[in-house]
């Protein structure tokens, strides 16, 4: 028994915000002193590192359970399952429904909840629930399903990754041009088919690393000071994703007794371009190797980091052969990873 | 293998608040409107149904995480466990952080990295992650560290519920008595013994009651529009939780091979005395059989209803002897059952 991905979907938000949105933005240091030099170096020297030129925003109308909605519909359809037979609907997202305009998060009930009564389920033994796990929060819920596939208390389960970070932005953080929103969904069955999930690992470092991306003052002095923002240490994640991600990755390799010569593609949270490719050359050069050509396909381009929402996007276009030189096939070995906060990093050796 | 639990801890909050409190209070209706008659009937009323007499509240100082961190301690001297050998730190709740006098939800990092962190726990590979299911959370992270032990891929877990409703409650609302705050803590293990989880069932009913329980506008018409709070249609729950958890505990018991005679106590969610009271004579009804004298052990009147954090509170002070006439044996079997937001419905039946 394995448990295959049988269905992908996705939901690209359709405001797209170029970074010359940011031209007029006042940046400033957090200890509140103007940042140094004017936005259009800023600006350039952001996607030199990020590798981000446009990120997409949701509409004020719509909320994280809609665009998770969006996702899963999309999900069902190429799956061609009947949704009454879901045993599991996971939802994994961060800061629940923040409406436009409000600051407060709302999840109760639970995102979950609201995607199923949505969806117009009525099966009550579909359990919605959702986890709260950083940026890896659908791979996630991708190895909770697993277990519960394999634990024998589920067979059909979807699971969702949504966030919307242009509701917790401070406009006055640099920072704030990554962030993105969006959603993006699997249906995981268990199946007699070969492959599937092979392998997994997950870990969260907090001993010391708890607060690199926690919920933070804006740069503004004259900020409502109890109001907060998505905030986070660039530098402290950069260098501890580069020693722990790669790691992390082999590990998870090595479980699946699958060879590295054997990965095709690795989907990995579109954080940070620089940051990406250098995981992926430190991976790969643990076995001696160059990263092969189009090994990591990439949508931070156009989609900026959407948290939880950028692994099964970035799947789902790949699946379905929206990316340029790019696609997928019978019995590929796919590497999935991700990093975020926490300090949470985990991996999945997955065969198509 | 069994799971079983090896530890419980709890956290009764330090702040009394006795029904008294709520005689200044100005009640009004969902319509802004005055409720009828004076405060002090009202409280009488409201006593006469819910059993509550006084409920706890943290000081100000404190938020959910940091009295899931004083519950996690108990449990974890209780089980007498090395902390470092924990594969999953699992924490439920619904509203993560909320600091005294702020409207904020604070959820990033998650409550189990807090937790992990602030317990000083180094081991990378302790998973922390939180699960919001509404009030059932607590149980349902227990079935979740079942099936993470019964797949492999754990063989320790820490589960905890911690709520700090007092931080969200609507003073115009006359519900806002019932809520209160609280943290449990139970250690599940892979055991050889006989026992532990025997068998467990989830629902959740979302098709037309996912928003039973919801987060909505205060009562007060000229309080901040964008300022919401834990709202519920108790009437609505009442008719529902009288229908389904008596189902849900009897599926339960027959999966589990048990005979209603052999159940020796039920850990149910303090919700609502009357509410609760109905809910075991109806599942005894199932039988013909009227509920067995003390088999319900209730905090409710002391402890008010702190969410996720009822049913392991009940079961840390029983297992420890702190509540009179109320006490387990080695091989008593027991049903821990739940309802809550969502709409969700969960049981365990569990041998000691």
């Amino acid at each position: 028994m394995s448990c295959k991905i049988t269905g992908t979907g996705s939901y690209i938000p359709s405001v797209v915000t170029k970074n010359d949105h940011f031209q007029q933005h006042e940046f400033l240091n957090s200890d509140g002193s103007l940042f140094p030099g004017d936005n259009e170096a800023t600006i350039q020297k952001f996607k030199a590192i990020t590798g981000i030129e446009e990120r997409r925003y949701i509409n004020d109308k719509l909320n994280t359970s809609d665009i998770a909605v969006i996702a899963a519909e999309d999900a069902i359809k190429n799956a061609g399952i009947d949704k009454e037979t879901l045993d599991y609907i996971i939802v994994a997202h961060n800061y629940g429904d923040v409406k436009a305009g409000c600051i407060q998060s709302d999840t109760v009930p639970s995102l979950a909840t609201r995607v199923k009564s949505k969806l117009r389920i009525k099966n009550p033994k579909c359990v919605g629930y959702d986890v709260l796990f950083g940026c890896p929060g659908w791979i996630e819920g991708m190895i909770q399903a697993n277990a519960f596939i394999k634990a024998g208390i589920a067979k059909k389960c979807l699971v969702i990754g949504a966030e919307a970070l242009s509701r917790v932005v401070d406009k006055h953080d640099r920072d704030s041009m990554i962030f993105s929103d969006g959603a993006g969904a699997t249906i995981l069955e268990a199946s007699s088919e070969e492959g599937g999930i092979l392998s997994h690992q997950t870990a969260t470092f907090s001993f010391q690393e708890a607060e690199y991306i926690y919920f933070g003052k804006s740069n503004h002095s004259e900020a409502p000071e109890d109001v907060r923002y998505i905030k986070m240490n660039g530098r402290k994640i950069y260098e501890f994703a580069l020693v722990n991600v790669p790691k992390a990755m082999k590990e998870c390799l090595e479980q699946s007794g699958k060879n590295i010569e054997e990965v095709k593609k690795i989907f990995i949270h579109q954080a940070n371009k620089k940051m990406d490719d250098e995981i992926i050359k430190r991976f790969y050069r643990q076995y001696k190797m160059a990263p092969p050509e189009n090994v990591m396909p990439m949508t931070i381009q156009e989609l900026g980091n959407s948290s939880v929402a950028t692994v099964p996007t970035l799947f789902d276009l790949v699946n379905k052969g929206k990316i340029a030189d790019q696609h997928l096939e019978k019995g590929d070995i796919v590497i999935f990873a991700s990093v975020g906060a926490g300090m949470n990093i985990n991996a999945i050796t997955y065969q198509v």
